[in-house]
């Protein structure tokens, strides 16, 4: 082991070596003894935590800090972690009995997967909002809902040709994983131990968790909480500059079903970050418009604490997320009024459908929020708007926006209206599965690809390609015109096959 | 108003804050005045200011550059603009009569809508030759042509299923406004003004301006002039930097209709400038090869005065963009030499309709510059490739290049000879609308996609995965089947319906 | 010509301006002769090679370089070699007898396409490896297969609609270069010479030589040789950022056959790259996880030398690139264990086809590697992942990989149950050519496409978006569905036809 930056004296003081000289900062103990293996066995580990700002200041210092600037949100931590750095202990000894599977490593007691609840000993208050988040929700939200496990099983399940038919098994643990799981969470689950010999210590026992690894938005964790941080402050630098640009938000939003990410790209914003950024100052905090940056990123408009050059707050941060949102333009099947509660398995539409819309476009009101709310969240996100766009151009583009969800759910009415004459005339079967027939595919896709990114498209910016020749109107209009196509001429068929 | 930067003196001298030291440059009176609210309210676009060329010299510095590096193209510029830099006032209070709309605030006569004969007061060549580039009449060469009124009907009308049929309902103005004419620019129209209660200065009176805001290439502005020099030159940075990357061109052309940015994206030209761009100079004018720059954005090849390390010029910068371009590959319905004027709804091909080439590929060349005109733009292209490339690689692209144009509208007369089956027979009704149906939406795939994305693949560096699977070859010979598949089964279908 | 940069006195040493202060550096006598007119005439060319390393330092003092730092693997190179840096003569003038198309020129024998065996001369260890590289016979592996052929003509041939149906005809060879073999590599050869009239020399005398321009990975050279090293080492700067940043590879592998590139991006590798690569160091030789870089580019998993920060070698250079990886994901027409030899076309499968696997799923077991030797590359790979990753983590990843390389085949089988059904009823014809009817490219779609786009998501992070809705598991259900619907209605209405 030949990894000098780690001088070890029980104490313990660690030399790091910070940019503009050399400063001493305090690493614990434990953390020292965990440097002395990993930063030779895991040094992408080790010198990624080495640059994050964990690794450059103790929880003490960083309780100092005043004002806008604070990153610490919690009043208090407690004091046995004010001395040091976050070092790899304080985070993976934190909570010990409260999590499953924690064992015994070189005595301590570790757990594998932190979680939302340790990230709360300092940062409570992003905790108790991202709780407020359906993301945090987002397993159950998906595996407790009966409709979409239907839908699951009709792209996920396993395909298998018999008698003429294809038939659909549900897909085994590791394929879940893999596909809705891998951005909404896992469940992590221990389901045994196992003892590997290991290069620096021998043979060592550890447990065997189900459902790992995964840093899904809404896994749930072995201590019950549900989310991971990681999943957009990206272990184990957890660099705030990350966040902030738009790569960590197309990890999960950049397919057809939400092409978050491609419709900024190509816009006028999106043009601005990728021609421009490089001048930006991606780790101020507060962030302030105009000065640290020329164009909003997802962060700015979702997530981050702005102020404007005078100082002043233009808008709270939040890791909820929606509260600055309106209208949830993610078709389900129609876009809607953003939900009430993060837990979305909870509603039921005026067919009794876990759906916040019926299939005939009436929201599920009593489970979504009202106008006020609406109002509110307009406001919200507007504020930030404003400081770069006069009142009338904001106003414009806010009434191209929502006449948008208006038009893009009258074209997804016309496809469900087409659907329902072909369920009607048995030519698909409705009961069984809404989503496992070639014809229901193409509904799906009007709803699931195209009308969401018409409204991406219009959100950010009002056009553009995305709402028009890339997955836009002509899609649109293309598999409406094949849906008929296809009703057509299938019963033309069923016709001369049952001539009365 | 915390904000400190601009200590207004009626005078009036603003300290700004530039790179490599303060200097002292002078904003006019009535600059001033506008920054001292605005700066606070919008300090996004006050920032962004700040950061130009326009907030760091004056007109008069600029006027008194020499040779290659002036960036003020007009001979003179009145004197009252000269003395300062060009901030707010300098263009938004500019030919206060030349613009319907202009409202008094503040004592001042304000535009919204800064137009291409504002900028003309300074860049008057730039303005000039874009009014002979297509993308200027963007508007009525769209909006004036009825078989393109088709053409958008049948993709951004609105769409009903009543009697087993789809019915299309023109769009109304705000999705027109979001979709074609994003891109295309809207009609600006004043239709009422309304009062405001502002933060700053109470009620005030403001302009309500139909289609705005829109900054498309072909905008009807106000003053009745066309285009927006913003839709490249985003406001309020103008920077040169950001026109010079591919970014800004991607916002409009990268759908797979013109999917110019992806090609260029995963071209050796697109890798280079993606790996290497951070180095090199985006703000020398003129632009040296091989020392600024070691590969092509769209602007060195369309737009840029390029030099040589031995300082001779070897493209003449142009705003008209399309003078190094022989062909214009967009396929309508085939691709075909560039129309001689850039309003191209006066076009009529051998049919009489407004199309620079007929259904059966034959150009409409009295509308279409000819084979002199070709060979010189094809050099003004050329001129620039032989700065990187020995004249065998040069000779041996174009060929290529050249015979892809000839075999892509082979195959696009295959697709409309299926077509032209399928309308003979009855199948499909050409007369009423030849885009709104599904097999004809199969046809369009096949010349507004997979044609176009073969020949910017063969254009961008001659082949790679757009000219095959990636939209290209693959998507055009499968739609090919598909079209004569679906043909023969309708044939069959009907004579079963009908069997005499 | 002003070019000062090269004061050229026979001798010959040059000054060269590089980083930190001037230095010089000499090159031969016969590069500066090259020198004197193409720094005039070829600004681009001459500039990029002047930022290389070739014109840094002398072959001399890059063989004194020891150890893993050390770029120039062969031991020795010849004396007249040593003394000058690698400049235009020391390659085009190289082995002029192994040549085809050698011309005289300004006195020097040149040959225009430099070849791996002329690379040899420095860097024998690469092109050894490089010659057992699958891509080094990119040429004749697609060239020499029949089946391929097939595949080929019903993508790239030129189509007709003649009678009813459509006609394949071979394309031409301006189409080929452009097409499979802009990627693969055209075959060179020399069919005349001819004599242009040049700016600064005169009339001279050039070989015509077709297939070129031409850098695909097994272009067939006019020394007989295979590859072209300048497919990822950029000519004329041969970066070796450029060629560890992922847009190299992403000009050959970004369509929907091979979506790497598309994958990577949107994982959180790809993330981690995006956002944070600007401060990353990527000339350092050895390249130090977590040092240099915090997340794997394509050359960190497949190409390069790879030190942990006690500078151990965590995974040796490599130019066979397929050393680490065990299985090829790329379905021909299931994933399989990669081939032995470079060359597949020697390839049969139980059916006596040209292909690695059977259309029922069996392997061609004996011209693949086995089960030790794919054991071996996981470990290969696996050493880069544990830098960063617990073993427990790289486990799951894994089990999950190869579960995916399993599922995924199953459900190729059953795409491919779906169509020899089809082929067996008659509704399409296998024999003439599998891939050239329109139900016939559905089923290419499933394998060539959207099974190897779930691969790709799986390899790479396991899971999101492309392992799902962008050409993922949700467009291969859709597909099967789809075919099995056609052929339904297709049995149906041919029961219709042929009542009896």
């Amino acid at each position: 082991m030949k990894n000098v930056l780690f001088a070890l004296i029980p104490g313990i003081f660690v030399f790091y070596a910070g940019s503009g000289g050399a400063v001493d900062i305090p690493v614990s103990e434990a953390t020292a003894e965990c440097l002395e293996c990993h930063a030779s066995i895991h040094p992408g580990i080790v010198q990624d935590w080495q640059t994050s700002r964990h690794a450059k200041i103790t929880t003490k210092q960083a309780l100092a800090v005043d004002g806008l600037a604070r990153k610490v949100s919690s009043k208090t931590v407690p004091d046995d972690l004010q001395g040091s750095t976050v070092g790899c202990a304080e985070c993976h000894t934190l909570r010990p009995d409260a999590h499953a599977g924690t064992f015994e490593h070189n005595g301590h007691d570790i757990h594998v997967a932190v979680s939302p609840n340790d990230c709360a000993t300092c940062h409570s208050i992003e905790t108790e909002q991202y709780s407020k988040n359906i993301m945090s929700r987002a397993y159950d939200n998906l595996d407790a809902n009966k409709l979409y496990h239907k839908l699951q099983l009709s792209i996920n399940g396993r395909k298998e040709f018999k008698n003429g038919k294809i038939h659909f098994e549900p897909a085994d643990a590791a394929t879940k994983a893999e596909t809705c799981y891998y951005c909404h969470g896992t469940r992590l689950k221990v389901v045994g131990t196992e003892i590997r010999d290991t290069e620096l210590a021998g043979e060592l026992e550890f447990p065997i968790i189900e459902g790992w690894p995964n840093q899904g938005v809404g896994r749930i964790n072995l201590d019950g909480s549900l989310g991971s941080c990681a999943a957009c402050h990206t272990r184990h630098a957890f660099s705030i500059e990350m966040a902030r640009k738009p790569h960590t938000c197309k990890e999960c939003h950049v397919g057809p079903d939400v092409p978050a990410f491609k419709v900024y790209e190509a816009s006028k914003h999106g043009n601005i970050y990728s021609a421009m950024n490089k001048s930006w100052n991606f780790t101020a905090v507060p962030w302030t418009i105009g000065r640290d940056f020329t164009a909003p990123t997802c962060a700015v408009c979702h997530v981050s604490l702005l102020v404007n050059t005078d100082e002043e707050v233009v808008s709270e941060r939040t890791h909820q997320m929606n509260n600055r949102l309106p209208w949830r333009i993610f078709g389900l099947v129609y876009a809607h009024p953003h939900p009430r509660s993060p837990d979305t398995s909870i509603i039921r539409n005026k067919d009794g459908q876990p759906l916040p819309t019926s299939f005939d476009g009436e929201f599920a009101a009593e489970y979504l929020i009202d106008e006020k709310e609406m109002d509110a969240r307009r406001k919200n996100m507007q504020a930030a708007c404003l400081n770069c766009h006069a009142t009338s151009w904001v106003k414009g583009q806010w009434q191209r926006f929502e006449n948008t969800i208006r038009q893009s759910n009258a074209e997804i009415l016309t496809a469900t209206n087409i659907m329902r004459d072909i369920w009607q005339k048995g030519l698909a079967d409705l009961n069984a599965n809404p989503f496992d027939e070639f014809i229901e595919k193409k509904w799906t896709d009007t709803w699931q690809f195209y009308a969401n990114t018409i409204r991406f498209a219009s959100a950010m910016g009002c056009g553009g390609d995305y709402g028009v020749y890339a997955d836009g109107r002509y899609q649109l209009t293309r598999t409406l015109l094949e849906m008929n196509d296809w009703r057509v001429l299938q019963e033309k068929v069923a016709a001369k096959s049952n001539p009365d």
